[in-house]
């Protein structure tokens, strides 16, 4: 019983920020605990520097014009700390509001000097429940800001091909790094949309093995929920995507446009798997009902054929158990034998009867 | 039974003030004893004034060019004073229609020299049915102009603001006062749609614990409702606030656009919850169609296994029942127990079956 | 049985005006015996005058330049004295096809003197069946013609208030007539939906009381087929409404326009509360099913109860029934008071069993 | 049996003219016998001429200025004599192709000196099932093609009218033509859908009489069925219209688009009769299901009193069938009407409970 | 069992690629064993050359303005040739990425000197499973290069009329052979839908002689999957081939957009093929409820009709076998046939009842 509560653990509240004014500066998210970190990459085509540090003054020297800072920060919760880059960056108060703002959809807002990208990271955690891990990048001329909730390793793959100059990534520019972390962020979309897959197809197996236990339409439910939340996180992407491929600005170079619209021709390819892993849950419950009405179907037909073979036996059993004084059939000698074979004949015609009927 | 009948008030008529000529002003509310009550508000970035009166005239001497006039009138019932301020601030009659009407949808009217908005507050009363308030808000030059049905607390936290110059509310003008009302307003859009979701999540976990009582396809009923009730006052503010976005008038400022922009965020943020949580709201009635299912289910399988196992015992009782006067095995002297021995190994036989087929 | 009949009389064929010339003037309504009447009301700021007449001709005198004049024509099926009408006011072949053509959809045509506008009103027969009128509007420079099936009341609020002279309706021109009676056709069209939604609420009080009877389903259903038509009626008149606001002719002046758009107003209005009742009455089938399987649920348990109970206790019952010689039990003295403990006590134990179950 | 075998008629493939080079001439209907026959309609004002001929040649001399030129050719299986009629009057290969390739749907196609119309004509066979034949059109300056699978009815209201030169049809050129034409098939869809319509409600009261047979629902199935192909024959041709009407060209005069956004009209409203058809259709299954589901409450009520009043009855009965020696009941006198009494008021008891719980 | 389990046969990843650099060239389909091969045809109106070779190099000395070269590679996973081969055709890495990403959806990019289009080629396999195939096409000034998971047959009849000079085909340019290409995808997209169609009657009939197996509600389900893939398969082209149509560039000659416009035409039909077929699947999981239904009701019945009749007769048979001392009936002469044919009336008045009821 315990097991099945964790259906309903309480969510977090959403609502911890409202009844404020607007551009407070307030975490809602559920990671509390973490410790602010920043990680500072500074790259070009030759050299690669990388340290990190718990001050953020330490990441401020790094300005030179040929190089490329990436500025990754994790913990969003001291957002005193968050401020101070905010500021030294010059950023619009609002966006360190969206920042640590973790119920943010992603979207993508054009400032004078920057873009801001809010994206949005998915992942199973143990308990088998998605979450997701809210993103929010700051592409400026030749630095981009990263924050996260919490150190994750969707990134892992970025800074591996920065330390190890493979592909094109250290040649590029700040606009390109920015695209392989969307990139990153978006093929782990796909690994999350296969495990769902999964999922369906082992209920679908329960199903078709009519095993389906009692949690199973609250499984279904479940999987709906979180086909919804994927959407959520991933259809306004596909808005913010297709937004930088039409964007006329210095920030983003000519040559980067090619692989922007590759991302985006993903991230049309993943919401269509999504469309079809959604149709297919909604399929699942009709399923189920089929199920259901199938096994009771079998339920009455086992009733049905005990009571319809025995119920008239049982009537002619009584008759001849009456206690009139003129019952002539109880004084002859092969009554009974008789009384037995003529049962046995009934049995006989009612089982052909069902078989033919195809009820066994 | 008297509870039940709750869900079947007859609801006030919204047809009260149908056949009249165009322009004709009447209050179509609920709330008919309200008494008109006017708070005025008069502040710049050194000053704060604030007085409440129930005479309109006293509100009228507020006309500085350097200061922002709030004045919010309570109770729409005495249509008189509420023409009264109308035609001191020349709004069209239309407007003044609009006010007391309180079935009009949320959107806006843009007239020379103010803009009219009309928006909806919802809020859950005492028994727990939604309540929706009828709010118009008039955007002039150097003043604002807030029409309710009654006196709410929506505004409260704004009033705080104004008052304590917290934020930047008392440096900016009108137009950053009304951003501060929609906000106020839509952020109480998040606690009633949070509010809805415990109500899913409650009947989900009836549900689960195959608990369902006959008020349940109701109660589902009535979410569904509440839902588009909540979608009705939602998504036409929406456009309102991406009209007001896009408006270009001297009544809006540069610096005020960011902000709209971010309310827009946070009402499609809204909105996408209401999605999610409708479909949810769907998906719990396929919920309780397999909840039924199962449970007969369940009862059939009581009865079949009952009568599978009974009835053939019967018959066989009934056989050595009957009163033949030539039945040998009436006379065997241990015909009696091996027949109970008999029917022991039916028994067994039949729960070996039903165990089989995972009936028990 | 009489009675359930009415649902399925046949309704007049729509396809009597079919295999003839385009332009072909022919009657298609179902009102063939009404007698063509003409209401002439013609007035000014200062001056009103009205009289009805049975020929045309009394109308055609009406031309001065300062008034304005309302035609007012009852009773399409004598359709040469609509084409008489027609002709001498120069309409196009085709409106007049389309004014005795009571199957025409809402529209606007414009035409180079006039626009030419088809409505419908919608009222409640006294059998509860919903009918539609078919009302075709020419809005000329300083004349308007209706054209309506039979003398209705819809109008008779607008008649009024010229009379009267109340509003401003006797001071504006043609067009401002035109608007107020599609005002007038759009507030009847509140009241039609608001009675829809006493019949939903109906329908749901018996569902909730578990006393569907036989006509339910098809109840709903006409529910269904009656919004269908609500729908066909209103849906195309929001498109008119619509374009009459974006005309730029000389036909409607600039203070007119404001007008119009708060008909829109309404319109969009009542689109959405017709939205709101269709889920509703959609909602209404789902109530309707699992009405039908909690009441099966309960006959099973009943059932299963009796069932459960009183078969295992017969077949004691028959045990002790059987003519065996040796059954010891038979003789002793204590064995039917004991037996019947025995069965008392096994329908304890079973009344308790279907307690804990919850199905008593 | 083998009436509803009949369902499953293999479908003639459509696919017969796959696997070839484009602009193949290939005919893929099912009229393979027939036999091409030419029809020509030679008329101005003035002047009617009209003769048939199986050999293309003799229509080929009609081409003066002043008269339009109808040519009516059915049969579309002999491909040689469309080839030869598409190459006088300089045709496109791929219109020829689309002539003969009855699977094509209803379309526009511009080319230089004529336009290409393809619409499908809608009928029901004797067997009730909905037909559709594949109707090409070319207008041209001043003649019009048309090509049919067969010879159908349709066109001989036209046919009539231009020969006793009805209405204004022989007083117009080519374009009007096609304008009848076309609206001679749209009047057609509008019989079509009625006979739908009829269908729909013949089914409703069969479920409403609660008889529905085995075949009802594959009955619905085919219904829907026949909706999809309605639609697909309609919409398209709406579109077709749609564009006529605003194409800018000598081929369409000024006065003719009048009549073609008339067309457009019925258009529209026969689509709307198809969508609320189609929703009815829809309906009328959740109505077979409620059907079934009451259907079995009806039956398991029967059981359910029957089994409840008898089975505890039985038991009594059984109760004293017992041959217990000390039964002391069994000597009292009284003790047979006695319980015969106690009986009877069981059996009332039971049936003053069904009839409280409204099941009898 | 075994077979049964074939539904879930573990599907290959879709996510191998994942976690690499942009533009890696890593092969994600099914087919790696498959052996790179390279078709070189070489034609213009009068020559014709053909040959088959496994190193790329050969293939690179055609180059005549004059003649067209389509060069057919089959297999994908040896992408260093495939990498070769891009190389010398200046194709950009992107492309290269995209041809050996069996998971890139239909698309049409337009770089500087030629088009890339990906399609799919759908089959069946053996085993009933809809399998389908990646495809992609690059269009250059005077070339064509097609790349194919494995050889199949779906471009033989295009090699075909190339080899025989039927139909137009030699003497068009590359893009006339794109073109070609693409309507023989699409012809077998036709051929693929019809089969569609063949097994949604087969399920039809199957549930229409009610003999539905356990396995009917996977095998729609496994439809409704097939039906999604198939959609997936073409809608995509539908907007490439609609994209092609419009493409103004010295790559597509004015000839050839008649042919793709006719394609085009061809794409809307299939698509509204598979629409109808989707929505014929969707009806039958209604069907095969109310199959499951029915066949409920039938079971029932049989219980409901020998429960209904023998109960009622064996507590009759009770009565009259009870021990009572004082029953006068037992010493009756007549009570034993007079009880019989009192039994054999209550049969036949049961008989009637349900005959009455339509039960029989």
């Amino acid at each position: 019983m315990a097991k099945r509560k964790s259906y309903f653990l309480k969510r977090p509240k959403s609502t911890k920020a409202l009844h404020q004014a607007p551009g407070t500066v307030t975490y809602v998210g559920r990671k509390e605990q973490a410790e602010t970190l920043l990680e500072v990459i500074d790259y070009n085509n030759e050299s690669f520097e990388s340290f990190t540090s718990k001050s953020p003054e330490d990441a401020f020297k790094f300005e030179e014009e040929s190089k490329t800072t990436w500025i990754n920060i994790d913990g969003l919760s001291n957002t005193a700390e968050i401020e101070k880059v905010g500021k030294y960056y010059e950023l619009h108060p609002l966006i360190i509001e969206d920042i640590v703002n973790t119920n943010q959809r992603p979207k993508i807002d054009e400032y004078k000097d920057y873009y801001f990208i809010v994206a949005k990271m998915l992942y199973y955690k143990e308990d088998g429940r998605l979450e997701n891990e809210h993103i929010s990048i700051v592409l400026g001329k030749n630095y981009v800001l990263t924050f996260q909730e919490a150190g994750g390793d969707v990134f892992d793959g970025v800074r591996d091909r920065l330390k190890n100059a493979k592909g094109r990534i250290r040649s590029r520019g700040a606009d390109y790094l920015v695209f392989a972390l969307l990139d990153a962020i978006v093929d782990n979309y796909f690994v999350v949309v296969e495990e769902m897959s999964d999922k369906i197809e082992a209920l679908e197996e329960q199903l078709f093995n009519s095993q389906p236990n009692d949690d199973t339409t609250y499984e279904i439910q479940e999987l709906k929920r979180t086909m919804l939340r994927i959407r959520r996180a991933v259809f306004p992407l596909r808005e913010v995507v297709s937004r930088m491929e039409k964007l006329n600005s210095g920030l983003i170079q000519e040559q980067t446009i090619n692989y922007i619209r590759d991302l985006y021709d993903h991230m049309i390819q993943v919401s269509e798997n999504i469309e079809i892993y959604r149709e297919m849950t909604w399929g699942l419950m009709d399923m189920y009902m089929t199920t259901i009405s199938n096994k009771m179907n079998e339920v009455m037909k086992v009733l049905t054929i005990m009571a319809s073979i025995f119920i008239p036996l049982t009537f002619l059993a009584g008759i001849y158990g009456m206690n009139f004084e003129y019952m002539p059939e109880l004084k002859w000698k092969y009554s009974y034998p008789i009384l037995l074979g003529a049962m046995f004949l009934i049995l006989l015609g009612m089982l052909y009867y069902f078989k033919r009927k195809r009820w066994l």
